[in-house]
């Protein structure tokens, strides 16, 4: 027999992702808190619900994809939240980016009820999520990851599993993100060190990728920098600086110093006091060239 | 008729380049300060001068490959210096990383001459030399560069022009060492954030090299850090502060703060005050465990 | 008539502080946590109460004087919280180092009740309350303010005014530690300096404080500094790095990077990782040595 | 008898320095490069030298105040250089803020030739050298100290001895300079958050000022900062640049980091490179309030 996938969350990565899940033959009820937003996908042969926990049978698998940890909160808990409908044996499959702190607690509320979080957290853009090219990081209960294992497997192109503590998950996610945030910051120093000495950022972009650099960050987020291009939006720098948040956060927990984050951290938010906070995080690289007197 | 090649400089990655230059057919006499390592070369057919000025022939080509700024001087200039026979017509392919504003000082000495300074830095550790796999960046008179052109693709993969101005060549060389720093710094990060938290270094690295970061410097690197494992050393902590200082040099004359290579330096830096300046240089991350408490 | 005082937090600081406010012929009801330490005060003329709104009267004055945010909301909020007691006319001084955050929400839910909260935190240690000496920092309603100014001045040496909303009061304050804590950094930084080079710290520090470093904080703090000699410890490392949290966490609401207070968080929670927690904060300077390859 | 001093160097320090020494009842024989500068001392009484050798007799006292090393070593060395003419039992006090490194080398050279330098750099702006009020760090030979002290007591309002080896005074005199380049930025940074939350900077100026951070420096260059008034320039940020270079290149030969030293750098580079390099060294600030986006 199918099983039923209750899915909530679908902006601009959740709506691909359940269509994926939906061409994958599960028969599906989804929850958008703006419901306009839900009519494509019940064209496609989605049912809709108005309320999170009308789309989660007990016992069932819910996915949800959010934009932070206010919002998988709204949608778990409380009087309509998904968690008082789940019940024993539910599987709660958590792919959106938010804090291990979240993660953590989300982990024990729902076993509290007798049900498994995996968190899932993911690597790609929408175009990736169209194309069931996601990279998926998940952790939680082992029978948990079993059974929901063919629903990820209709999203992504590959699933990397990071043991039964579901804050794991997320710890790799935030760190992952870090890691673009910085090389973003390193090849934004080294372009505009070439420009200020009058050589071409872009020929010094092209040397690097083309041999030691060649991986697919350093060249899609080198371009955008080295030809000072950031359109179209991808991924503003306003949630870059709450994923760095969260990175800082982590860190903070563990007891550890991270001073590249912590730069970056300075160089996200003087990018949103100069009011750059909708921009991609590519342009944080425009501060570099700000204190370099560049105009 | 054959090319005669003066080359100067047979450390680790020297002895390797000139053997292959030597079995590309040139006729070869070469120059080492310490003489007992040009024994090999000169089984292999080389001749051997016992001053920098004895292997170069008027008008013809210099190689030089040293370790700083302070040897290719010693070789170049003075008495015995090769400068002072090279003469009108001669070209020196200089392939060491040293300072740009070096760069531009031996330019203008070259020219005074009448022959021609080309720097030629490059990307590769002893193996991918030996194994002409080096990747150049150079930049020089384009006369000069087209004569010496074959030389260089005996001793690489692929060569990368910047212009007519030889500094330039060494700023991208030396952004180069600079970028892979810090991909080593922000991969040290995480996986001190991952191991604080429980999650196995290594499997984090796998997942990042595997998908988003799959090229050689992160996977190199990143193995090494990921297991703190830090042999063979291949770069040692003093020689990568020696380079992080010229970028930072650049930098001054350039008029433009890079706060990730401040970062870098001071790594560094208390890498050799607590007795890893001979290390190899991924270990500059033990620092982020000292900091973290991490025994 | 004599007002009558509700003191509440008896700790190191709040107990000399409130010892003088009865010295000054206040009546005064008094409440602390740990009930033991209310003992002293009450011999001295003072009545106890057990629970947090025991000691207030309508339209009373309540000083509170307790060691973080949730201590604060502990003994206002609720059922048995002041504010529940305090009522129409009544006015609360908050003498605690809180975030500008709660500071703002306090005088939210005070303005609720028609009541006025006044926040005026102090600089000083426990020895500068004992003789009086404290500077307090107030904001907060101008009628209130001249209400409770005589009970202030029963505690400090000097007011200083920072208009009426509260949290000004508070960021003041913690720009202060930040400023005291930066100072402690720049001394730790040129005492190691001269140490690594054969210099006396202790001939570095009196020629600084006896000529343009005069000032109490630099005296005091340098001191302990350059003898390396941090007991008695007077304000731990981990109450530090949350005094710096809160100044971050200020920033982040203004959208302003503080490098030095970035830095300084780093320094404090190396600290506590490294096992230091509950040591002095001028210790902070400790991690320069290690950096330094001292042992 | 009376000794006879050879001043050399009248530039806005050197010129009310020199003039102190003469009111004390010294014969003087002055150099500048400009000689113009020495119209109003030889009015004055002094003798003029056309040359740095000119103004020095064998086993005289010499005395330089330069803007910096080059300057140093130009009138010191060379043909008609002072160190030609001192010879044994002379004496060269050496007030201008150099590198430790030139002071040793200047030791050094000096004892070649049987003479004394002592080093002896000041705290001071040119007012306080015009009313004898500098601050002088002196070290060197114990012999030569004696015999000049009253030379430099006819300049100063307080003398410090720091040994035999003239390099640590040049440390103490450099680190006291990034003392208060540290204590700029740091008061630059809660001012800055008093304005974004609509606090008045003077106010707070004042408070802290007033009560913990009193001396002289918190005071003169506090009030500049919270006024954002950098006129007239005292100091500009190019020669406090030179100043903290000088104490990284001592914290490199030392083997520290000194991370408020590095940030300081960066400060002060952005400055010039946004074209404040003329400017007040205080004006060092303004880049807080760039990085905060405020006009």
């Amino acid at each position: 027999m199918t099983e039923s996938i209750g899915f909530i969350g679908l902006g601009n990565m959740g709506h691909p992702m359940a269509i994926n899940v939906l061409k994958a033959g599960y028969n599906m009820k989804v929850y958008n808190r703006d419901l306009s937003k839900t009519e494509k996908i019940v064209e496609a042969g989605a049912k809709r619900g108005i309320r999170p926990d009308d789309v989660v049978e007990r016992g069932g698998i819910a996915v949800s994809m959010l934009a932070n940890d206010e919002a998988l909160e709204a949608v778990t808990l409380g009087h309509d939240g998904l968690l008082s409908r789940l019940g024993p044996g539910g599987v709660h499959v958590s792919m959106s980016t938010v804090s291990p702190a979240l993660a953590h607690k989300m982990h024990e509320l729902h076993e509290k009820e007798g049900c498994s979080y995996v968190a899932a957290p993911v690597f790609g853009r929408p175009e990736a999520a169209a194309a069931q090219q996601l990279w998926i990081v998940e952790a939680g209960n082992a029978a948990a990851k079993e059974r929901v294992r063919p629903v990820l497997e209709a999203m992504g192109q590959g699933i990397f599993d990071f043991g039964e503590d579901p804050s794991h998950a997320n710890i790799v996610k935030i760190s992952g993100n870090f890691l673009i945030a910085s090389a973003m910051e390193s090849m934004g120093e080294i372009f505009t060190l070439a420009e200020k000495n009058g050589i071409d950022r872009t020929q010094v972009f092209n040397m690097l990728t083309q041999t030691i650099f060649g991986s697919p960050i350093y060249k899609n987020y080198g371009q955008k920098i080295a030809e000072k291009n950031f359109q179209p939006v991808g991924f503003p720098i306003q949630l870059a600086l709450k994923d760095i948040n969260l990175v800082l956060d982590a860190a903070e927990q563990a007891r550890m110093p991270m001073p590249f984050a912590s730069q970056l951290h300075d160089r996200l938010l003087s990018g949103i006091a100069k009011g750059r906070g909708e921009n991609d995080w590519a342009e944080l690289t425009r501060g570099i060239e700000d204190e370099a007197g560049i105009e």
